[in-house]
Formats: C-alpha cells, structure tokens, sequence
C-alpha cells in the first residue's frame, strides 16, 4: 500500500514521519523544503523526546510520484487550488483521499477534482509547528477524528475505506475515533477554530494568554456560544455543555499559538475562507447571522490585506 | 465672566484658544503642560492657517483659580474622577458646567459633583490633536452642539444658562446648534464614535484606511447600524437614512486618527467606559444586546491591559 502526502508542514510532516516509522511506504511531496529534506531527512522533534530523523521518499512535483492508494493531503486550505493539479495524478482509481485541514466545505470541493477516490475527513486534535526546514515541533496531542464524506448515490459499503484508514494511523500510533457525522464533528472543531484563530490574530495573542484576561476570555466564549448557534441551525445540535468542556480543555493546554497566528507573523495567507467566511454563510443561509464571527471575519480581511 | 477650563488638550486648547482671541477672561488648569504653557504660553495652529500665539492665564491647581461663572471641561472621561477636587471649588453657585466630552452618562456623574451648577453638554465635531506642550494642531471641522442636561425637578427656565454658552462660543467664531434632546444626541455621536474609535485601535487604522476598505468599511457600517438600534431600544430613534450621511460624511473627512487611536499610542488610558461600555450596557438594559459592539469592547479591553 502506498500513500502519499500532499503538504509536509507542520501537520503533514508529524503524521507522515509517524507512519513512516510504522514501517509503511510513504511518499511525501514538498515544494519549499524538497531540496533540504531530500538532502538531509524529515525530522520531528517533540515535548514527549523526539520522534524521527531520517531520509523520507520526497518528491518536489507530483509528476514524480508514484500513483497512491491512500493519498493524505495536509495542506492549508488556502492552496487546496493547488489540488487540481496533483490528485488526479497520484490518486488510485478506488483509493482514498484523507483532508486532514479545518474549516467547512473542503471535502465537497476536493471530492469534484478526484472523482475516482474515497473521500475521507479527518480532524486533528495536535498542537505542532514546523520550526525550520524539514524539521517539525510536536507540542502536543495528535489524536483524529475520522468521518467518511458521503457523496449523493454513496451506498453504505462505500465506508470500508474509512476503516482501512483508521488503522493505517491507528497502527502507527495515532488515538483515532471515528464520527458518523463529519459536517457536525467539522462545526465542533470550528467552536474552537472560530473562538481563537481569529482574535489570536487580531489581539495578537496566544491561548494561554487570552485564557488568562477576563476580557478575551468572555470574548472566546461569546464566538464559541455564537459557532454553537451557526451549528444548531445548519442541523448540527451540540451539547448544551459542550462549550464549558472546550474552555475546560484549552485551560489544560499548553499555552499555544493558533495556525492562524503563526500564519500571520509569517504573512502567508490565512484560513479565512474555510475557517471563517463558508461556516458564516452557511448559517446565514440558514437565516441565523453569525454577527460576532462576523466582525472577527471583517478584521481578519482587513488585517491580511495589510500584512501582504 | 470669568471662563475656567479644566484640560487644556486637542479640545480645551483649541476652544479656550478661541474665547481668549474672542476677549473672553479664560483661565486654563493644566497638567502636564502646567510649565510650559506659563513660560511660553499657548499655541493653536490649524491647517486653515494660525489661529493663536500667546500668554494665557495658566494655572497648576484648581486652588490658585478664580471662582468662574462658566467652567469648561474638556478632560478625557477617563479623568473625571478628577472632577470632584476641582469643580466645587472654582464653579459659581447659579453658574454652568459645560462637559464637552464624549459618551454616555458624564453630566449625571458630574451634576451629583457640582449640584451648584446648571449642566450643558457640548458634543464636538472636531479634528484637532495636542502635538506637544501647550500646542494643538486643527486638523478641520469645529461645531459644537449644546444641550442642557436636566437633573429631576428642573424647570424650563432653568434653560437660560445653555443661551449663555451657546452665545459665548458664537462669539468665539465657533458654529453652534441647540439640540433639544442631550442624550439624543450623544447617541447620534456615539453611532461614529464606536464604529471608529475601537477598530481605529484594534486594526491600526485610520479613517481613510478603512473606509478605502471594503472589510473594514464594511464592518463600520455593521456597526454603525447595530449602535442606532442600541439609541432606539433606548427611545431615540434615529433617521433612517442616519448611517449612510455619516458614511458619506466620513468619506468627505481627511484622513485622521480617532482620539482613541491616539491615546492608545500615547499608552493613555482609553475611553472605553464612556464610548462602549456605557451604551452597551443601557442597551442591554433595555433588552437590546449589542453583539458586535461588545467585540470591540473585548477587544479594546483586552490591548489595553496589554498596552499599560
């Protein structure tokens, strides 16, 4: 079984040097670290004593790649554009894709450009970073929660890929769970996206320290009480508790910079549009307006133009 | 008649200016600038060209002034605090305080300190900075609207003092408007004040930045409509074409700093109780809950704990 990886960042980079490690056959495609990681190895170091270093099968274009059966893409959803010239290439006619990547509507969009493949979410509970070239910093967790994306006239024995992939990452160590209803496991993970990417941002701010301020702090659980809202009415009713248990578990948490944050200082793009601009409307179009997310969308826009 | 005016920053400096060029009998308490200005005296300068250079009467303490028969305060709100050491002791009992300050709620504060006193307030459209010691610059606009703050048991005739003042700065060169409704009118300043002020500190952001931004002007007007609900639930309905002629007129304006803009970079203490937190919780009183608002409010909270 091959599998490739499409983006070797901070995401990818970690879960690919894991199951490397497992002994499967991974072949991973960089572009702004393929000389260096072709030269000298992947690395991922960790909290927890390091993982991995060593020489990885890397490639810096997808024509070189060999055809995957199970193809993860870890990039930022901002250069899932990018896709449409690289799916079609690698992917296994009855293969899987895996979108490990935040945010609302990816797998529609994917699932358009590799009609042959499976198309499978994940959603990565990890806190990590890729602190040079080829090299990335576990900070914590890494669990998946796994859910199979039904396109129309999908029949139920389309799910056995999503297995398959679960045991793949089970077997290389990675707590894996799976969820019957992706689009509400995605509006789950949004709660905490929305509450923190964005102000992270905007205040410049990490988790830890807006935990710790009164003000940020009612102003996290404010978005998260509003995402919850946007939840509820595109179908997708949370726990009335669920809110206290995500700013339980952020308590918990390393004091952390959000993707959005470390994307910003390094003025690449951010994650607006799937983090932020589709979740907004797909309330809207349930006619419930996400006026708070709203204003965080606004600032965001307004910011990104000027950090370019 | 004797003029005190308490701060004699962008605002005070610019009118005490105009009423000693006018003839009047002014006397400035200052702060910082108490040496200064008594060694150099006071200096006005506008983009329509000088407006005035010379000795004024300066004072140090409100113990060396006179007892005034109309007293100015031109302090940030913030600063009221400072008012109860100063007021009984120079305001004329039958004389009037003139709060031309922003926000919500200060002649209440102030009339319980000076009970002595008839209470106006001034709401002034003005662009004017403090660019050094004892020196303000005029940046445009100047025109003040009056109205007198009735306490509970006030009478019609208790009006006379407004014409006083209202003559006094007409004297002065300064156009003036009586408004009927003080608190109506605060409201309608208030509609620009917090769409500008906040996100003027939260982006880094001019006037003219934002409104050359589609997010940002977006996100202006969004605010802008969400403050003439917060004035209606609270009985001043405000004009329905309200929002667009202050857009419009924003879009006239030069390109300027809202003064909380400013006093963020100075590290000074904001006026976030009087522009946001006030309004915000009369609304919430009266059953309208100003969500987006109450962001900015967050938000400014948070930086400025972080700025100090």
């Amino acid at each position: 079984m091959k599998i490739g990886i499409i983006g070797t960042g901070a995401v990818g980079g970690y879960y690919g040097a894991l199951l490397v490690k497992s002994g499967r056959d991974v072949h991973f495609l960089l572009r702004s670290d393929f000389a260096h990681v072709r030269a000298h190895g992947l690395r991922v170091t960790s909290v927890d004593g390091d993982i991995f270093q060593g020489p990885v099968r890397a490639y810096g274009a997808a024509d070189d790649m060999p055809v995957c059966d199970i193809v993860i893409v870890a990039l930022k959803t901002s250069e899932n554009p990018h896709l449409s010239a690289i799916l079609p290439k690698i992917t296994r006619p009855g293969g899987a894709v895996v979108l490990l990547q935040n945010g609302l509507g990816n797998e529609a969009d994917v699932a358009a450009i590799a009609p042959q493949a499976a198309m499978i979410g994940g959603l990565c509970f990890l806190c990590s970073q890729k602190t040079g070239p080829g090299h990335v910093r576990h900070l914590g967790y890494g669990s998946i929660r796994f859910g199979r994306y039904h396109r129309p006239g999908d029949t139920a024995a389309a799910n056995s890929p999503l297995g398959t992939v679960m045991d793949l990452f089970a077997g290389a160590g990675v707590p894996v769970q799976k969820v019957d209803d992706l689009e509400k496991a995605r509006w789950e993970k949004l709660v905490w996206n929305m509450a923190f990417n964005g102000p992270a941002v905007i205040l410049s701010a990490t988790t830890g320290r807006m935990m710790k301020n009164p003000s940020a702090r009612a102003l996290v659980r404010d978005l998260m009480a509003e995402v919850v809202g946007g939840a509820g009415a595109c179908g997708h009713v949370l726990m009335d508790a669920f809110v206290d248990t995500l700013m339980d578990a952020t308590d918990r948490m390393p004091d952390y910079s959000p993707s959005m944050k470390i994307d910003f200082e390094a003025r690449r793009v951010l994650e607006i549009d799937a983090i932020y601009r589709r979740p907004i409307i797909a309330a809207q179009n349930q006619g419930f307006d996400m006026r708070q997310c709203r204003v965080i969308l606004r600032q965001l826009e307004y910011l990104e133009l000027n950090n370019q």
